[in-house]
């Protein structure tokens, strides 16, 4: 298995390499992104609507949307008022990395982007060890899910500057423990912030677009 | 990139036989063996507990939890009555695969076992590519997932040959359609089997019990 080892290290060794120069164009043209990361179902793809739905008219966002198969998401995004919608799809790899990302930002215009959304593929474990340039990773998840998940993909939870605990109006339909799932998440990383909120009924949605909006005039120096 | 793919592909020639090796020895001991696959949060872990706690004392049933980290799922089987319970701890990487399984079951009895069940990595993409040297690979999916899924992880879909709807007592919370999630799921995939199911309110789980009963007799010859 050594082939194996050495090859992939040498795969996210050119693809750091990546990272830092995507990162530095986007510090070059002002730009925050995150890059967001979750089971299947958690509802990135929802969150960056309802935040479409509310900062399209006062931020410049781009999103570039990505999928093993299909451009559903991107549609989506279209839909939900996206100007700058990409879709990107991996045909079967379980991740995003730096190159395919850069060849997107290709396409963009960078000098009038704020805020840059990279919905990775969704899949807990793998894209935890690619970094796209992003300034953070965000993880989401949903209280349908166990409240174990920090504990059992720990990568992708301290890799993250950012837990989005989706679907609160659902709580109480199963034994999901939000006290507990927070204790989880911090055990394994300490400086997460973490929000709660549910994209379907809008509770908590105000915070989070507050925040983001900070982030931006962080980033551009306002 | 080529030397990334001639070890993917060795890496997968080597998986095959492996998991060649163990069918052999699953039907020489008329076990059958089912890959549970989904993303996390779906509910295979529910979904062996209820399993366990109405055919416990029926059949002779082996466990493999397989996790990245933590042997969580691996406890809850257990306290669920589980008498040949295995974890299998990944430590990182995103999927079982035939060498990891054999393992396991050289510490496991074959000749008093009926059923096998191969609990995943909760993750929709890498494990689709590895034989186990299971009978069936048998996704999951939640109705709080979008309905979308089977269309967005085709490969998953196509090698399954049984597709489980769990949370079933959480439909008409969003805006899953269960009519579409069965069209999208037959598209990629004509022969499926579907069950839906709650493992919370216990809805549908009968049928699911009665088909494992059927599928262990029809394995076993009797």
């Amino acid at each position: 298995m050594n082939d194996r080892l050495s090859v992939e290290k040498k795969v996210l060794s050119e693809n750091d390499k990546l990272a830092a120069e995507i990162r530095s164009r986007m510090t070059q043209n002002r730009i925050v992104s995150f890059n967001l990361v979750s089971s299947p179902g958690s509802g990135k793809t929802s969150l960056l609507e309802r935040t479409l739905e509310a900062l399209n008219d006062k931020l410049k966002i781009a999103l570039i949307a990505g999928d093993v198969q299909t451009e559903n998401d991107a549609n989506r995004l279209s839909r939900a008022g996206g100007k700058m919608v990409r879709p990107l799809v991996t045909g079967g790899a379980c991740h995003l990395d730096a190159r395919m990302v850069s060849r997107v930002l290709d396409e963009l215009d960078l000098t009038d982007i704020d805020i840059l959304f990279i919905e990775n593929v969704g899949n807990l474990v793998c894209p935890s060890s690619y970094d796209l340039g992003e300034d953070m990773k965000i993880v989401l998840m949903s209280t349908t899910e166990g409240d174990d998940k920090p504990l059992k993909y720990p990568a992708m939870f301290r890799r993250s500057s950012v837990f989005v605990i989706n679907k609160i109006d659902l709580l109480g339909l199963s034994n999901f423990d939000m006290e507990r799932v927070r204790e989880n998440a911090l055990s394994i990383n300490g400086n997460l912030r973490i929000f709660e909120l549910s994209c379907r009924t809008g509770d908590g949605l105000d915070i989070w677009f507050e925040w983001l909006i900070q982030m931006v005039a962080l980033k551009s120096g306002v």
